[in-house]
Order: C-alpha cells, then sequence, then structure tokens
C-alpha cells in the first residue's frame, strides 16, 4: 500500500510542506505523526465526510488525545461563526499553541479550519487532509484560509501554510458528479494561465477524468499541485504573480456572493467567470473567437456551466467586483488571458467594458 | 517641532518598521503620509481618545478618503463582535487590499485593530499611534494582535506587524493615573526580565514618571521600546525567548479573565501576576525574599495593586491558567525569575507549588 505515494514540495524557507498524493493515504499509519506537535489533536470535518472517513482517521489517531468538530456541510456555513464555534471547543478542551489542526473535508473545510488555526493563540500547526478534487488540486495547498462575509466572498482570513497536505485519491470514489466537474473548473484554470500542454492533455483526456479514472485523476492532480506550489513558493501573499491562480474568480466570487453563498459551487462559479474573463480577453484583442470556443466548450464537455445566471443583473456584477481584494483604490482589475497558457496580471479594466462583456455574454 | 524626534527600529527583514517617540508627533503633517499604501485610509479609535486627538489625525490625513471607527473603550469590549464591526464598515466603504488602517488609542484599540488589519482580505497595511503608556511602551511593539475570549485573554489573533509606530508622548497629558500606573508596571517588567539598570533607574526614577516628568516618560519608552524591538527581533512569533515578555501575563491574565474584562487594567493584573511570579520564584529557591519584598515595593510606590484579588479562588485561578498559551500538553508553565534583570524561559510548575504561591501571597 506505501507503494505509490508520489510527493512534492512546497518551497517556503522554514514554512516548506510537503504534499502527499497516493491511493489510500488515510489507512497510512505512519504518515501524519511526523506532523503532529503533541498530544493534543481536533480533527474539523463536516456531515457528509464524517460518516465515510472520520473513523478512518481517528484508527490513525488513537493514541492522541483527540476532539473532532463536525460542521454542516456548504459554503452558506463558511462563515465566522462555524470558526468561533472552532474556537470555543478548542478552549473548553484546553488545548494549547501546540495542539494540531487536522482539517478533513473540502475546501470549505479546509479554508475555515486553516483560519481557525492561523488564529488560535496566534496560530497552531495544522494538516490538510482534502476530500474533493477542488481541494485536492486547489484550496488545500498554498495557505489561504478565511470566510466569507455577507458582502464578499473569502473577504476575512489569513495566509496560513500547513505543516502538510495528505491528498487521499481513493475518498474520490464517494464524490458527486457535480462536485467531481467543480473541481475539474480548477484543473482547466491550471492549463489556461501556465500550463497550455496539461490544457491539452485534459481536452483528450476529460471523459476519464469525468469517469473517475485513477490514473488520469492522479495525472491532473499532481500536474495541478506542481503548477499550484510553484507560484505559491514564487509569492506568497500574492504580490504579483499569485494573482493570476484568480483567473475568472473576480466574476465568480461575485456569482457566489451575489446568488447567495452555496446556491453555485466554488467550481461553477469560476467555470462560468472564467468563460467571462476570456470574452473580455477577445474584447481586449488578445483572444480570437474561435480560441474562446475552444475554452467554453471544454468547460461544456466537463459539464459546467458557462453562462451567467440570468438573476444576477449586471449593475450587481458591478458593485459585487468593486471589492474584490485585486483592485486599487476604486478601479475593477481583472486577470486577462493573453492566449492558451499565458494569463496576464490583474489590469483596469473599464466600466463599459465590463458592460459589455457582462451583458453581451448573457446572450450566448 | 521636529527637533527631537527619536527612531528605533524594529529589524524583521523585509517587516523591519520604524517606531518613532517624540512631543507632538500628532502635528507632523510629514511622518505619516509614507507608511500609506492608497487613497484608501480608515482610522480605528475609541470614545475617550476621539474627542481629544481625532481631529489632529484627520488635519494630517486631509487629503485621503478617510473612515473613522469610534469603538466603545474598555478591555470588555476586545470581542470579536467590535472586529466584525470593522470589517462591516471596511467593506461598506469598499477598502481593498491596499487600504491602509491606523489605531489610535490604547492596548485594546491596537490590538483589535491590529487583528482586523490582519485579516482583512488576509492583510492589509496598518500604523500604530498609542495613547496609553502601556500601549507606547509593550503592546503598540512587536506584532501580537488579538481578542480576548470568554474562556480566555488574547486566545484568538495573529502575529502581524505594523508598517510603522508614532508614539506622541504629548498625548500622555491627558492620561489618567491609573492608566499611567498600569503602563509603569510593563516598563518595571523590562528591567525585572533583562535590563537590571533600568530597574534600578526606574526605582530612582518613580516619581518623576508619576508626575509624568517628560524627558523621564521619554527616557523610559525608549528603553522599553529598545528592549522590546530586540526580544522581538530575535524571536517573533514566541518559540524561545520572547514568553519572557509575558512575566507575570500568566497570573494576570486568569484575574482578567476571571474578575471580568475591565475590572482590572491589565497592567494592573500584570502587576500582581509578577508579583506573584516572584513569589514563585523565591518558593523554588531563586529568588530571596529581600529580593522579592523589593520587586513588591516597587509597585507599591507605582500606585498598582499587589495582591490577588480576594473573589478569585485557587481553584479558578488553576483553571483559567491551564489555557494558557506557553502550556504544553496538560502542564501549566510559568515564566520565573533568576534575578532582578533575568527571567527564565517558561517551566512547567507543579500544582502543588502554585497552589503555595496562590494560598499563601493571598495572605502578605
Amino acid at each position: 500500500m506505501m507503494s505509490n505515494i508520489k510527493q512534492l514540495q512546497l518551497e517556503l524557507g522554514t514554512r516548506s510542506y510537503p504534499i502527499f498524493i497516493g491511493s489510500n493515504l488515510l489507512s497510512q499509519i505512519d504518515l501524519l505523526p511526523q506532523y503532529i506537535a503533541s498530544q493534543q489533536v481536533i480533527v474539523i470535518t463536516n456531515t457528509t465526510i464524517a460518516p465515510l472517513y472520520l473513523e478512518k482517521l481517528k484508527k490513525i489517531l488513537a493514541s492522541y488525545s483527540l476532539e473532532c468538530v463536525i460542521l454542516p456541510d456548504g459554503e452558506q456555513y463558511k462563515t465566522l461563526n462555524y470558526v468561533e464555534k472552532i474556537w470555543t471547543d478548542l478552549l473548553d478542551a484546553k488545548f494549547n499553541r501546540k495542539a494540531t489542526l487536522i482539517t478533513l473535508g473540502g475546501g470549505v473545510i479546509g479554508d475555515m479550519g486553516g483560519f481557525a488555526a492561523a488564529c488560535y493563540q496566534r496560530g497552531i500547526p495544522f494538516i490538510q487532509i482534502p476530500t474533493t478534487l477542488l481541494a485536492q488540486v486547489d484550496s488545500s495547498v498554498g495557505g489561504k484560509t478565511g470566510v466569507n462575509h455577507v458582502l464578499g466572498k473569502n473577504m476575512i482570513g489569513a495566509f496560513y501554510q500547513p505543516k502538510a497536505v495528505l491528498i487521499d485519491i481513493s475518498v474520490l470514489k464517494t464524490l458527486n458528479d457535480r462536485q467531481l466537474s467543480a473541481g475539474i473548473a480548477e484543473v482547466i484554470k491550471y492549463g489556461l494561465i501556465r500550463d497550455p500542454e496539461f490544457f491539452e492533455w485534459i481536452e483528450k483526456n476529460i471523459e476519464r477524468l469525468l469517469a473517475k479514472d485513477e490514473e488520469a485523476l492522479s495525472f491532473a492532480i499532481e500536474r495541478s499541485c506542481l503548477n499550484k506550489a510553484e507560484i505559491v513558493a514564487e509569492d506568497e501573499h500574492e504580490s504579483g504573480i499569485r494573482a493570476i491562480l484568480n483567473l475568472g474568480h473576480t466574476f465568480g466570487h461575485a456569482i457566489e456572493t451575489g446568488m447567495g453563498y452555496g446556491v453555485y459551487l466554488h467550481g461553477e462559479a469560476v467555470a462560468i467567470g472564467t468563460c467571462l474573463a476570456a470574452d473580455l480577453s477577445r474584447r481586449l484583442g488578445y483572444l480570437n473567437d474561435e480560441t474562446v470556443l475552444r475554452i467554453i466548450t471544454l468547460f461544456q464537455r466537463a459539464k459546467l456551466p458557462t453562462l451567467s445566471p440570468e438573476k444576477l443583473a449586471t449593475d450587481r456584477y458591478l458593485e459585487l467586483m468593486s471589492v474584490d481584494k485585486k483592485n486599487i483604490d476604486d478601479d475593477i482589475r481583472v486577470i486577462i488571458l493573453k492566449k492558451i497558457g499565458k494569463a496576464n496580471l490583474p489590469i483596469k479594466v473599464t466600466t463599459a467594458l465590463l458592460k459589455e462583456t457582462l451583458n453581451g455574454y448573457r446572450g450566448v
């Protein structure tokens, strides 16, 4: 069972950490303990994942003083209130600064648990065990943690790196199709922003991914994590290049916040947002019609939405986009594609042009 | 007016920052702007300080797009709820990652504002303008930010460094005597933990400090900040030596939480806690009776309390101390004095010995 574990390293000096990718990692009793700092361990998971995998994890952690927090499942619960619940549980258990927090779940659990770890006693060690494709290829790696605010997605949070990321591909067996597609949205993103060969590979292998072919999933996860790790190593706190990871996210976050958290999965909103960003790139003269169509087609083949929600009016879009983290003063800034495999740092876009994309694209 | 500004530097590589100390800094129009990142500026202050100094600050910031948040004054308001209020105000104003947050107030405002800055959009620049002696000599320097939890003092927070600290000694003119004494508690602390000459200077000059002699205050603030800056530069995240800054704080935090936040000022609780730590050091054989008396006498001369609150039972003390950040697993760890001017890293102390100090000292 130990035979086929791949290990990547996110290089961040003293805060470097390994990303393990393999099958049945949740049955590896010797992998986790080396990243645990003391007897005190708390696991954060949700009501969907707990019945499936919590017992497995508990078996590995049998020798520790263990607390478990089981939160409701969904983006709408990614709030400060639930993070406060984690803090209260930590204090009730008298856990101190050497306690280790383990997240077992998708992006919501990873983001919330990571933020709870970042701020409990000003920071305790934590370990990510992502259980959705989206979390495995994107959110569990790189140290972005946080919660949503009613006025904006991921507006409250911290850059806080885990001690290790354990990606057990076997858990994807229980992932539903909608969640699988949502994860593929972020996989496609890596191809678009900096890895044209990978984009072509996804075009050729999309059906294998949708069929949960383990070899294809393993390759896609590893290649995605490699891309992510390289970018984060270069620019941990997003003062430059890391921003390209947010391709489509400025639109996507507006969709998530505007439609109500949980209505669209994050990956679904990103799929739509990336199509909008591609359309905007076309209007700016970077992409031709054929390339935009090629991008949209791949998202459609991945069974992802590509059209803006009818209910989200253009003015509301613009209002929501005006609080994006990449903006400077009053300007809205968006990541643009120069070609497939090459994204541009956020650039200021005029409201007039944004309106053209938002109105025009809705009609496709 | 520019004549007498002293500048210390906290050396933290790319996150190094200056500490300015001088009179009438709040009238220096050219000092602040170099640390402000964009047009968006938000000032966090309280109902006591706003009527005294907010207009002065607004005058310096006249050319910016300015928001002000005025919070109630007191340790009992150092809660996540008020930090959430700051975040909501930032989002309502559509402030982005380049916005600059300025704290104008004592330790509570600095800690809360710093934490709000640390987590808003995963971190925006902030500047500390401390207005109490305690904040000027201690809490504004070193990047410890956070809020209290009903179950423990400063339990939620972040290490997050400001871009600059502006210490305007002139504002101490309006500080009341109780707050002045509370600040002196932390000044005495620096002497005790690593600066025996400074301790002797305080013994000789305590009346000048209590009389707000500007020269004496200036010296005490500078020497305190120098000690703090040296320790923080060596150990930013308190993995070692920085813990000695918490001399007396394990007891002190128990007093603040146990008696209800705001009943004792932080500096008052630290004064009592330091006397308890001195007594414990005596019981461990490090200090003799005479030295303990010398320490207690200085706190008394500074008009600070030195006896445990009668209402706080020994068992409650122990319960509250069991969630201290310096603990490892179930052990309570306390900073001990080896002599005046030399503190020891936190050591495990038996419950029996702690009880002796807590019961015994109460009787003095």
